[in-house]
C-alpha cells in the first residue's frame, strides 16, 4: 500500500527535467503507479520524445497518453476568451492562464479512463498555475486526490533536486546544471518568461528572453497588410483562406513574429498575493484582439459593447485566477457569446514593426449607417431637434440638483 | 426686446468661419448682445486674432474674453482622467470629450461675470459635443438659456450658410469655399478628424488627415528612451526635468509626434445613438497612459487596481457622454483619487515607431517584493504550504457543486 | 389623405375615458383608421366591454383585438424578471415596467397583421411609460410611426379634454368629472397609484389608495404557512398544487392580499429625470421574491449568486427604463437563466400581517452540506488548517502594503 | 523561551468559557504572557467580570484591558456601512462582520502599547470570523504573529476541552456541561445564532433562539410611529431628541425589539466556501436601513443612487469577507461618503409587528420637485415635447439594429 493510500496518479508530464523528477518522486515517495499525460498545446516542442522518457522511467505503455490538443485549445478556450476582448490588468492576454483548464480537464478524463485516484502537476507553490490546475481538477472531479510535489517534497535546494535526478538516472542536459536564466511557459497562444534575470522590474528585459517574436527594430521596413474574416465572433480566414482554429492562430503567430508584434513586459498581481514581473509574447493573440475589436466596432450594438467592456475585467480575473469551470464564468460566457451572433465580416489589418492597426472593416451585418452619421444634407434619418429633447431630459436631474445646491448654498 | 427675450449670450468662439457665422446669427436673429469666449486649449492656433474678428463683428471690447487655459485643462481635467487609465470602448482616449466641460465652465463663469442670460456653442445636432457642452451648462447654471444654432437655424445648405457669411462680411478663406475634406477638433491632448473622406469605415484613412504625428514609417530608426516621474498619480517630470502639467504634456506630444505614436482609427458609438468613424491622434496621451499603468503596476495594490479596472468603463462613458459635472462622476473620481496617493516613482519608457513600451519602473513606495516572488531558496516570507489551504478553500464551493451535479446527474 | 400620411393606427386601448378620447382624436385629427388592442393583463377589469365602446366609436369589428395575455405575461416577462431577484432602487418590483414591453409587442404584431403603419398609446409626456412603449415599438419595428397624443395635442386643460369627449359622445362617468384623487395602473403583478393626493412625499399615503391588499393591521392574527415548489428558478406549485404561471401568481396575490403583504410607498427616480412618489402593491410578487431568494439560498453557488447580485441593479434599470428588447438585457438574461438550472425544490413561507418569512428550504439539488458546516467533531470534509493558508494568502497583499506604508510613513 | 518564541499575546477575551480556556492554553502551551482585551460592543453582557476572571487566571493587572467601544463601533463602523445600504446576499445586515475589524484594531493598538508580539482570537476554523480578525491584524500590523487556537490545538472533543478547563480551575457553568443548543454572537447592531438546532435549513428556527426581539405575533396591535433625523447620511435624532450614535442605535433596538422587527432566517455563503444557516436579529439596523433609504430617496440624485446600488454588493462582500482595512474598501467608502453630503432631513417611520414602513420624508435639500412631477397644468418646468427627442435618440441604436436584423434575416 502506497503512502496516503494513493494507487494511481495522472501526471501532467512535459518530458522535461522537472516533471521527470516529479514522475520518479511519485513512484518512489508515493509508491504509486504513474500515468503520464503529455499534450501538444503548440509549445513548439516535440511531444513524442516524452514517450521514450516515460517508458524509461518505468511507466507502462498503456499509461502513457500523448495528445495533440491544439485545435481543442484554440477552439474551446482561446477563441471564447477572445470574444470578450479579455485582458488582465489592462494588458495581459492570459496566454498561460487559458491553457491550464484544458490540461486539468484532460488529466481528469484520463484519471477516469484509467481508474486513477490522483492527479499531479509540476507547478510551484508561489505561482498561479497550481491554483488553476487544482481548481480545474476539483471542479471536474471533486474527490480526486491532488499531489503538488513542489509544495510537498523536502528538497532543500536545486542541488538536492539534481542529486535526486542523477540518482534516478534522469537525464540532465548541460544547460540545466547551471540554473536557467529565467523560467518559461509556452503554448500556441503565447510564451512567457519570468524569474531570475527578469526579477528586477527596474531593469529592461534582455533581448534574449524573447522567443516568439523578433524585435520591432528587426522587423521589415514595409508593412504587411492582411484581411481577417470573422464569423460569430471568431476568426475563420486570413487573406481569404479559411483555416481551422489552430492553423489560423499559427498563421497569425507567424505574421506577428515577423512583424515584431505582441511583446509585453509587465508587473502583474498574482492570485496568491504577490506582484511578479513577466515578459510575454503573444504575437497572434495581439493581432486577434485588435482585429476582433475592429470587427465588433461595426457589428456590435453600443449596449452590448459597453456591457461587455464592464464585465470583462471580472471575466479576466476569473480566468487568471483559475475559475474557468466556475459557474459564474459560464454565466459571463453565456452573456458574451450571445452578443457575438453577428460579429461577422472582414477587417483589414496593418502590421508594422510592433504595431497592429485596423484600417478597414466591412460586414453584411454592419450597424454603421453612413446616412445617419453624415454631415451631408438632405437625408431624413435623423432630426436634429430630437437632440434638444434628449439633452434636456438627460440634464433634468443635474439641473434639479444644481438648483437645490444653489438654494441651500450646497 | 430680442427674440425669446434673450439679452446677452456667451458664445464659445474660435474665430473660425462657423462660429463667426454663429456670432452674426445670434446678433441678427436673436438681437442679442454677444460675449465671445476664446480659449487656448492647445489646439495649435493663435487665439489672439479672434479679438480682431470679434471686434470687427461688432462685439464690444469688454465682451471679448480670451484666455490661455492650457494649464487648467491639463491639471484639472486631463490628469484626473488619466489617473483612471480611461479609455472609451477599449481604445479612445477621450481627447475631445474632456475639453468640453472646461469650456462650458468658463462660459458659465463669464455669463455670471457679464450678466449674460444665455450661452451658445458651435456643435452640430448629430454629435456628442452638443450634449457635453449643454450638460455642463445646465449642471453649473441650471436656469441658463442655451442656444444651439446648428439645431435651430434654417440654412438649408452649406451654400446658404456661406451666402449668409458673405452678406455679413464674414471672411471666408478660399479653402472653405469648397468643402473641407473632413472635420477637425484639436486641443493639447489630441486632435480628431471625422466625416467626409473618413465616412466609409472600410477605407483606410489617408495619410493627410494626420496632423499631430508623423507615421510610424517616417519615424526614426532609433528608439527614444525617456524617464517619467510621477507623484500621486500624475506625471511631474520628463528625463528628470520638472514641468508644469501643460508643459509636460506638450513635451510628451512632441516625443509622440516624432516617434509616430498615438494614431487611432476607430468606429465608436455616440451617445446620441449612431456609430461614427474617427481618426484620433493622441501622441502624448498615449505615452502617458502606458507610463501611468507602468507606475501603478508596482505601486498599486491588487484590490485597488482591479476595482479601478472595473469602474473605468463606466467612468469613461460618463466623460464621453458629457457627465463630467454629474455627482456619480465625482464619486468615482473620489475613489480613483484615493488610490493614487502612492503612485509615485519613475518609469522608463521606450518610444519607437508607434510603439510605447515601459521597460523599467522604480518607486520608494513599491509593492513589488523581490524576496517574495523569487524562485531562490532560503527566504522565509512565503510558506508554500499556505497555498494548499488557499486552494482548498477556494475550491470548496466548486467541489460541493460538482458533487451535487454528479449526485443528481446535473 | 390623413395628416402626416398615417393610414392605420394600432392603439393600446383600455376602454376607459382617456384612451377613448385618444381613439376619437386619432380619427378626427389624423383621419386615420384605428385598430384597438385591449389586453387582459390581470388588471382586474373586464376587457370585453371595450369591444362595444370601440364599435360605438366607429372602429370596424375586424379592427378590434381583445386578448387575454395573462399567461404569456407571467411566463415570459414576470418570471424571467424574478429569476434575477429584480428590484429597482432597492425596493420597487417593477410591476408597471414589465407589462409595457408585452403590450408594445402585441401592438406591433397586430400592426403587421392589419397592415397598420402607426401605433399609439395613452401614456403621458412626463412618465416612464411613454419611453417603455416606444422603445418597445422601435426595437421590434424600427420604421413604425409612433403617435403619442399626450405629447401632441393642444388641449390646454382637463376641461378642454372633457369638452372634446362630450362633443364626441364619449361617456364620462360621474367621478371622472371631478378629478380622480390619484392615477392608477394595474396588472396581475401589481397596482400602482401616484399623483394628486400622493404628490407630497411628506404626507402618508391614505388607506383608500390601496386596492390590492388589506392593511397589515386588518390582516388575520394567525399566520398563514404555505409551501412553494420551484423548478429551474420559476415557481410551479403552491401547497403541492401545480398551477400555470398566471394561476399561481393569482393565488399568490390572494394570499398576499389576505395577509396585508406587498405595500410599498416610495419616491423613485424616473428615466425622464425627475423624482416621483408612488404607492405600489405587489402582494404575490413580494412573496415570490422572498421565496425565490430562499430557494436560491441552498441551490445556487456563491459565485453565481454574487454575480447575479452585482448585475441586478443594471438589469433592473434596463427594465425600468424600457430596454426589455435591448441586446444587453438579453445578454444579462442569458447569464441569469443559466444560473437557474438547479434552482429547484421547495420552500416553506410564513405570511403574517405584512411579513413574508422563509422558514424552511429543501432541494434535491441542495448545495448546503450539513457535514461541512457542523460544529460536530469527527467529520473529515474540512481541514481547519486549510483556513490558515487561505487567510495567509488573502492577507499577503495587505501585509505587503502595510509594510510599505510603515516603511514610507505612508 | 516560549514555544515559537512568542513572548506576549493580546487575546480578544470575552470572559466566557471558550476564551478562558484559550487564555490558559496560551499560558501553558505557548508559555506566553497574556494580555486580555475585553470590549463592550453592546453585546448585552457585563464586561467588568472579565477582569476578575483574567486576574484569577494569572493575568497581570496592567495586562487587562477593558473598554466600552460602543460609540466608536457605531460611529466609525456601523454608520459608514449603513451609508451604503449594505446587505450581503440581498438580506444579511452584516452585524457580526462589522464588529470584527474594530476588535482587531484595538488588539493591535494594545499590542503596540504593551509590546506584545502576537494576537489571538477565539474564532473557529470553519467560520468567517477567523478571516476577519486576521485580515484586520495583518493589514494593520503586517508582521504580527497570529495564534488561532481552534486551528492549532489537539483537543479531540468537547469533552477533552472541558477536561482541560477543569484541570485549570476554569469555571464551567452548568449549562455549558451539556452542549449549548446553538452558538451566539452579539453586539449593539445584532445578535446571531447558528449551529446545532439550526443546522437543518428545512426546519423552522425555534422561537427560543431569538434574544433581541419579540415575535411579530407578540408585538403590540398598535403601530409605533417615530421620526428620525439624518445629517450627512447618518441618523442623529429620534422623535426630535438628538442622541449619540450608540445611544441612538440602542434606542432603535428597543423600538425594533418591541415591534418584532429585524428577524432574519437565512442560508448564506461563507468566505471559506460552505453554506451555513444563521438566524439574525438586527432590530435597530433594520429600521435604520429603511429610514436611510427613505432619506436618500428625496435627497440623492439618481446617478449617485444607482452607482451606489451597483457598488453595494461588492462593498458588502468586502466587509463580509473581512477586507474592511483593504484599500478597495476605502475607495468605495470615499465614493459613498461623498454622496451623503446632503442626505439630511427627516423621515417618519411606522413600526408594526415586524414591518418597517417609511410614511413621510422631508428635507431642506430635497430633490423632489412637485412642480416638475405634477399632473397639474400650467407649470413650465417641463416641456412634454422634450420627451419625444429623448425617446427618439434612446431608440436610435435599437432601430438601427432592428433594421439590420430585418435586412439580414437576423
Amino acid at each position: 500500500m502506497s503512502k496516503h493510500g494513493i494507487k494511481k496518479v495522472v501526471l501532467a508530464y512535459s518530458g522535461g527535467l522537472d516533471t521527470s523528477i516529479i514522475l520518479k518522486w511519485l513512484q518512489t515517495e508515493y509508491g504509486a503507479e504513474v500515468v503520464t499525460f503529455t499534450a501538444d498545446l503548440g509549445q513548439g516542442e516535440e511531444i513524442e520524445p516524452a514517450r521514450a522518457k516515460a517508458l524509461a522511467a518505468g511507466v507502462k505503455p498503456e499509461n502513457i497518453f500523448i495528445e495533440d490538443v491544439r485545435e481543442e485549445f484554440v477552439r474551446d478556450y482561446v477563441f471564447p476568451m477572445f470574444r470578450a476582448n479579455t485582458v488582465y490588468e489592462g494588458q495581459y492576454l492570459l496566454g498561460t492562464s487559458i491553457a491550464r483548464p484544458l490540461i486539468a480537464k484532460k488529466q481528469i478524463d484520463i484519471a477516469r479512463q484509467t481508474g486513477a485516484d490522483a492527479v499531479s502537476h509540476g507547478a510551484t507553490g508561489k505561482g498561479n498555475d497550481q491554483v488553476r490546475f487544482e481548481l480545474g481538477y476539483y471542479a471536474l472531479e471533486p474527490d480526486i486526490h491532488v499531489i503538488a510535489p513542489w509544495r510537498e517534497w523536502d528538497f532543500k535546494s536545486r542541488e538536492a533536486l539534481l542529486d535526486f535526478a542523477e540518482k534516478h538516472q534522469i537525464q540532465i542536459t548541460k544547460d540545466k546544471r547551471g540554473e536557467a536564466p529565467f523560467s518559461v511557459d509556452a503554448n500556441l497562444l503565447h510564451s512567457s518568461s519570468e524569474g531570475k534575470v527578469l526579477e528586477d522590474p527596474a531593469v529592461e528585459a534582455p533581448e534574449f528572453v524573447h522567443m516568439r517574436t523578433i524585435s520591432p527594430e528587426a522587423a521589415p521596413d514595409e508593412p504587411t497588410i492582411i484581411t481577417m474574416d470573422f464569423e460569430g465572433g471568431d476568426p475563420v480566414a486570413i487573406d481569404g483562406v479559411r483555416m481551422s482554429p489552430a492553423t489560423l492562430l499559427t498563421r497569425l503567430n507567424q505574421l506577428g513574429h515577423d512583424n515584431g508584434i505582441g511583446r509585453l513586459d509587465l508587473v502583474e498581481n498574482r492570485f496568491v498575493g504577490m506582484k511578479s514581473r513577466g515578459v510575454y509574447e503573444t504575437p497572434g493573440g495581439t493581432i486577434l484582439l485588435a482585429a476582433h475589436r475592429g470587427m465588433e466596432s461595426i457589428t456590435l450594438d453600443r449596449g452590448s459593447m459597453h456591457l461587455k467592456d464592464e464585465l470583462m475585467p471580472r471575466y479576466a480575473s476569473l480566468i487568471y485566477n483559475g475559475f474557468w469551470f466556475a459557474p459564474e464564468r459560464e454565466m459571463l460566457q453565456a452573456a458574451i457569446d450571445l452578443s457575438q451572433k453577428h460579429v461577422t465580416g472582414q477587417v483589414r489589418v496593418k502590421l508594422y514593426k510592433g504595431n497592429v492597426s485596423v484600417i478597414g472593416r466591412t460586414s453584411p451585418w454592419s450597424l454603421y449607417d453612413q446616412d445617419l452619421v453624415t454631415f451631408e444634407e438632405g437625408r431624413v434619418a435623423y432630426d436634429h431637434r430630437d437632440a434638444a429633447g434628449f439633452i434636456k431630459l438627460n440634464a433634468l436631474r443635474l439641473r434639479v440638483q444644481a438648483r437645490r445646491d444653489r438654494r441651500t448654498g450646497g
